[in-house]
């Protein structure tokens, strides 16, 4: 597979050194990859219809801080100019989620793949939440696969397990804790920090963004609810539809005083049918100390769906680290075989 | 697709429930299911190449604890007679799982069905605990295929979680609760009771057999285990090559003591790589409380995959019903359809 990676940030130099040297991965043997160009909104392009030398390309990247006319393959092009201008057979959508544009410019990243019947595979949320049904068309108008496993909980198959594992089944409910930033840090007001406090311990720790607004403020996990709500209910949920809670809107002595009732305030991002429509909400919740959510700690993840024929269904993830988010990316690279 | 049901217990006639009238459940529509035999090791067959009308069925079954001559499709032939005669495009293997006999006959009626090139849908264990590798290949040989979700955790899609969802990964160990009689037991015990009067409290509340000593001596727990090591981790793990604890072999004072520690007695089954071979365990290990483990109750279950790419991903199923075991059924009859 001749693969262009669109974004070169944390997620996209993670795959990159897996492909660089997949040895260390048994199940890996089988990949095939050759990422024929890396495209960037301010960080430059690489393209190379031989395939990039990918160690290089990484050292060279991270001295820099982005390609240069010194690198062997720099390439003039802009990230749409790649795309329908260069052979290739997929993209990997790695840009940075901008939910002010609504998901641009990745969606035209996605759609321009598509059009020419090109696979794609989103790591970014935005197209999966605010054009999935009119993308999955596209696709399949013109035979190409719109696959966006790492979009939401990084490795974890939530959207094989839909796909593959549900047939048959009407999932009725989805409600997890989806975001890690928020999770941390109510963690850490739990044990008495102040919210500042705590964020700034987050991006110490590496959990939280420069820019955590679109964690605290609840537009992170609204974004995933919406891709969960179109790809796995069938629904055509918007992430602006999606009521938000807002960390800074919370009592923080209420968060302090949970514990002591036997409980934990969690963000619980919920979708529910009612009628033909999905509704979709990002709230507090006072979650008992028995109840799975309630160990749902820093960093990790759960996400029950519930169905009508195969009862109530519940996923974790623990502690996932930049690999596992480029594992989304590979396990949907390695369905391109199929 | 014409099926044959082979076992008509709980789940037979569970499935043969929702085949007569799935219109509640709007994800069937697709479903396209005739039962043209349903054959039984010792309450008769029904035959009808045209299809047998389920819900009479059922009835008469109910009515006679078996099906008899009154039938209108009543057959003479045994099973092994209905798989090699008879024409139809997947068999359904229902059966009693049996451990003395090594799961035979279950793995003889699935290797009659893969020889003549139809496709497999297994919910008893014991072909792919026992016969895994050898039936695959038969599959692969006469281009039929041998599915087996209902095996373990009911309808929670473990084995297509690892085979669609995990693509590339290795799965590294493996560990979970998946004998609800135990622990069930466990938590009755824990309160007080004595394993006799929990295991008929279990019995009453519909949870354990009338023999309910294949959960009790863990050999429920390590068919299964055997199972998943086989199917996802790609070894040969015999079920009696699991290292047992019974429940007898329990000290019921620690299990009553081990709350007034912040920790739970729980079944385990675990399997890990060591070398080229796979080790399994079914042992009682001590649980703390904030520990997912420790939170299910009853006959919940859950497994853990740790991995080496995919980080660790945890499954969850909450209080199953027969329907959830029917499902696992039908979500792989929904499968053949690929």
């Amino acid at each position: 597979v001749r693969i262009v990676l669109v974004g070169f940030g944390n997620v996209g130099r993670t795959l990159a050194a897996i492909l660089a040297d997949p040895s260390p991965y048994a199940g890996l043997k089988g990949l095939d990859v050759s990422v024929v160009a890396i495209t960037t909104g301010s960080h430059g392009t690489l393209a190379n219809p031989a395939g990039i030398a990918l160690g290089p390309a990484l050292a060279s990247f991270e001295r820099a801080g982005g390609f240069t006319p010194a690198d062997p393959d720099h390439s003039g092009l802009a990230t749409l100019e790649v795309l329908t201008r260069l052979d290739y057979d997929a993209v990997v959508e790695m840009s940075p989620l901008d939910v002010v544009r609504r998901g641009e410019p990745a969606i035209s990243h996605v759609r321009a793949a598509l059009e020419r019947g090109r696979h794609v595979v989103a790591a970014n949320k935005g197209p999966v939440a605010w054009s999935y049904r009119s993308l999955v068309e596209l696709a399949a108008r013109t035979g190409a696969r719109f696959l966006h496993e790492a979009t939401v909980m990084d490795g974890v198959p939530v959207f094989n397990l839909a796909r593959h594992g549900l047939r048959g089944a009407t999932v009725l409910s989805l409600e997890g804790i989806l975001n890690s930033t928020t999770n941390w840090v109510l963690g850490a007001v739990e044990q008495g920090r102040g919210v500042e406090e705590a964020v700034a311990e987050a991006r110490r720790a590496g959990v939280a963004e420069a820019d955590p607004s679109l964690d605290l403020d609840g537009w992170d996990a609204a974004v995933k609810l919406a891709a969960l709500a179109n790809a796995v209910m069938g629904g055509e949920l918007l992430p602006e539809d999606v009521e938000r809670r807002t960390l800074a809107s919370l009592d923080l002595d209420r968060v302090r005083g949970c514990p002591a009732r036997g409980r934990r305030l969690k963000m619980v991002a919920a979708a529910r049918r009612d009628g033909g429509r999905i509704l979709g909400r990002v709230e507090a919740r006072e979650i008992p100390l028995d109840h799975p959510f309630a160990l749902v700690e820093g960093t990790s993840s759960i996400l029950r769906i519930t169905t009508d024929l195969a009862g109530s269904i519940s996923v974790v993830e623990e502690a996932p680290d930049l690999r596992t988010t480029a594992y989304g990316v590979l396990s949907d690279l390695m369905s391109l075989a199929d």
